[in-house]
């Protein structure tokens, strides 16, 4: 019966964060619809940049990229990791003193370091944002959710941000 | 801020549910995951029949169907939708008797009757199963879960048995 085989006392759950509105408001939703009393939790916050530049000492207009605007990129993208970081855990911190939080940062094509990351740790759940693009956004592009609801072993929970439908 | 939006005393969660092993499972992650003490829980159990066919009183090869070919079929959609909506409320008496269960039988295309529903009466989560077909099939068929993750307005849940991943 598959009621005895999903009762567990540990419950391990990924929510892929990044700097929108919508993936923060996908962790509320976890912590409000997911997280239980009656089971260990841990929450695994994680966060993929994008994959680092390539720099060419020669743009294509042919001016020279000094050092200090690779080094400036770079503290920039640190600074948004904890900026989204530390205002993940805020919100972990406002629903409940009980959730074990760790925070996993990579970097790569967020689609599928997501995927990668998830099918390794085998969480019980994987929540996301739903990033619901406009139609050519979505058809030319497609949507890392979308990819990510194929991918991946565990349940996805994709959430909506109510305002942004 | 988010958190406080999303704190609810009732907690309304449809189960789009078939004839697979699938969506039982998924019937049963949601039971084991989203169903919480501390709210008041309506359940609904979607079933989309495909839509009745049209009948010709000769077919392809021109025999003549009888009306007790015709009859036999209906009375088969029928017994199935009884054997899954059973299974469904078996499930869910298993696991707690603290859920009001509803409901719900159409018929149509299944990803689009689903979204409609559930768009319609706006519940805080749809759960369903993945079908996880091979890669040609979901090509060019499409999925339903890919489709109602696009399209629905509430948070989806695409739950996949482990042992057809």
């Amino acid at each position: 019966m598959e009621a005895v085989k999903l009762k567990k006392k540990d419950c391990k759950i990924v929510v892929a964060v990044d700097e929108s509105e919508e993936s923060m408001y996908a962790l509320s939703w976890c912590l409000c619809n997911l997280i239980s009393q009656t089971t260990i939790n841990k929450l695994i916050l994680l966060y993929v940049k994008p994959p680092p530049p390539v720099y060419s000492s020669l743009d294509v207009a042919g001016y020279i990229f000094s050092g200090d605007v690779i080094r400036a990129l770079e503290t920039y993208g640190n600074d948004l990791v904890n900026s989204v970081m530390g205002r993940a855990e805020d919100i972990c911190g406002k629903f409940s003193s009980d959730v074990n939080v760790e925070k996993i940062v990579s970097s790569g094509d967020a689609k599928d370091v997501i995927c990668k990351i998830v099918n390794r740790i085998k969480p019980d759940t994987l929540v996301m944002g739903s990033h619901g693009y406009g139609f050519f956004k979505r058809a030319f592009l497609g949507s890392v959710s979308d990819h990510c609801a194929k991918h991946v072993q565990c349940p996805v929970v994709i959430v909506k941000h109510p305002e942004k439908i």
